[in-house]
């Protein structure tokens, strides 16, 4: 049985990669709902949909979000009335957020209506919210405090980071499984994901960072910093803005205290003696899932780490 | 100043006529939300929205429901949640029922958020829902009691009809405005719409007889009803299950109290004592709005009537 800790798109393509080599069910997927945004009365949770997505083969690749040939017909009609456009809901993607804000009014746990969700689209791994209670990400910025949407997607991640804070954390429980799921791992993966914003929120729920250092599995990182950059989002200027360094270094000291072993790309493969010195064990691929074979591989290359 | 009551899509049609032929702001059209329903957590109001699309220029001419060139992809996402889908509701259209349901939800009343939707859709007209509070016709067949729309559009009014109620009228008030709207007008216009379904509910609100009874516009109704059937919906059906003809006459009897005016088809011209017996003039036209330019004539025929 092997957990994931995972945020969106990178995240994603892993796990896709993953399922290819594994039984889809021995995966455990803990997802970010730091990101999780209230739009048009209707909770959007875009990570746990885009690793839903991505593992019912619904995802639209090009974007890395949302339902493939997805229409924006709903969205044009909201800036009839006025309401914000700037996140992007197309229209059989809104079924999910409909869906979801239904049931989670008549009472359901957002546990329940994730789990509800992934096996309606055909989805064999488990997936659990980190927290059943909310926990938003906010960013701090000179104007004042955001979410981590109208940071990323209406900011475009364009402002000056000054402080990150995870909302409702210190009240927020872990979900139904989410402990167990690390202590009784052979292995726990922290996925490619942004150590501050998608992995960040979920070490924030009380309860996961003692899970993590006590578990018995290997705890197994992949970088989401290449070559001194993010691979894809704002991860780079938010490690900066946390004070680490904007390389697998920065990301193996963040996890320092509980991580075993770092995936770190083949250009990377200079800086394996900075991990060591933060008692992580290196291991080199290649890291960039730029199509569905090098998914598998850098999978592959996961699976051998664990032995 | 004109004061129309009005159901769906003939009300809406004969409106579209008389706002070619009068200022759309001296027209106030109070609608019915007997027919309001709730779908995937949403307020669906079918018969304010039919109004409002097509004065807005917007209604799906083909179907005389919901909005033109519509896709209906979030529906289809619905059916992979179990969620019903027996309702249409396309993506463009969606964007009503989200506004009208997030501004509901933040305490905004149904009059409010009908206003609203109306003067960001263009229309120059006011539309006032019946009430404010809900009110919805409920009809009981051998099977039990059924919502309008699932009698109409679920079961296609295919069920035997033992009665009808409008639950909550009871205890509703009048909208803003719907009082004032029938006692200042300089005439009332009973729309060619369902005597029980469609102006029913709106009569079944305390306060809206004695204002039609106590005005002194004159007050003109369509009949909804010609050669014998309805022009279109189940008037017919519901008509013979209250004990009424399905006749223009039928119509005279349910409105007798407080009608001074009908218009009938040229068909039906040899009812015209019927009607005198129940105290109605009759004015004669052509009623059936197959294009454009017959609603026009229709309004103009309206026009001339009340003088």
């Amino acid at each position: 049985m092997i957990t994931a800790l995972a945020g969106g798109t990178g995240a994603a393509k892993l796990l896709r990669g993953l399922v290819a080599l594994i039984a889809p069910a021995d995966l455990t997927v803990i997802g970010n709902t730091g990101d999780d945004i209230e739009l048009w009365g209707l909770h959007v949770s875009p990570d746990l949909d885009t690793v839903t997505y991505t593992l019912a083969g619904l995802i639209d690749e090009a974007k890395g979000w949302g339902v493939r040939d997805d229409t924006f017909h709903c969205l044009q009609g909201m800036a009839a009335f006025g309401e914000q456009t700037w996140f992007n809901l197309g229209d059989r993607d809104l079924a999910t957020h409909l869906f979801r804000t239904e049931s989670l009014r008549r009472g359901a746990t957002l546990s329940a209506v994730t789990d509800a969700i992934r096996r309606s689209l055909g989805v064999r791994s488990r997936l659990l919210p980190m927290s059943d209670q909310p926990v938003r990400t906010k960013i701090r910025s000179t104007t004042g405090w955001l979410t981590f949407q109208e940071f990323f997607v209406k900011e475009k991640g364009q402002v000056e980071i000054l402080e990150v804070a995870y909302e409702g954390a210190d009240a927020a429980l872990p979900a139904p499984g989410v402990l167990d799921a690390i202590s009784h791992a052979r292995a726990v993966l922290i996925c490619p994901s942004n150590p501050v914003t998608s992995i960040g929120p979920i070490l924030a729920v009380p309860g996961v960072v003692g899970a993590l250092k006590e578990t018995r599995a290997v705890v197994l990182a992949l970088s989401p910093i290449v070559a001194g950059a993010a691979v894809s989002g704002p991860a780079g200027a938010l490690m900066a803005a946390r004070g680490l360094p904007v390389s697998p270094a920065g990301v193996a000291r963040a996890y320092s205290e509980w991580l075993d072993v770092m995936v770190i790309d083949r250009r990377d493969q200079g800086l394996t003696p900075e991990l060591l010195q933060f008692g992580v064990s290196p291991v080199v691929a290649d890291t960039l899932m730029t199509d569905r074979q090098r998914e598998v591989a850098l999978a592959r290359a996961v699976l051998e780490a664990l032995g």
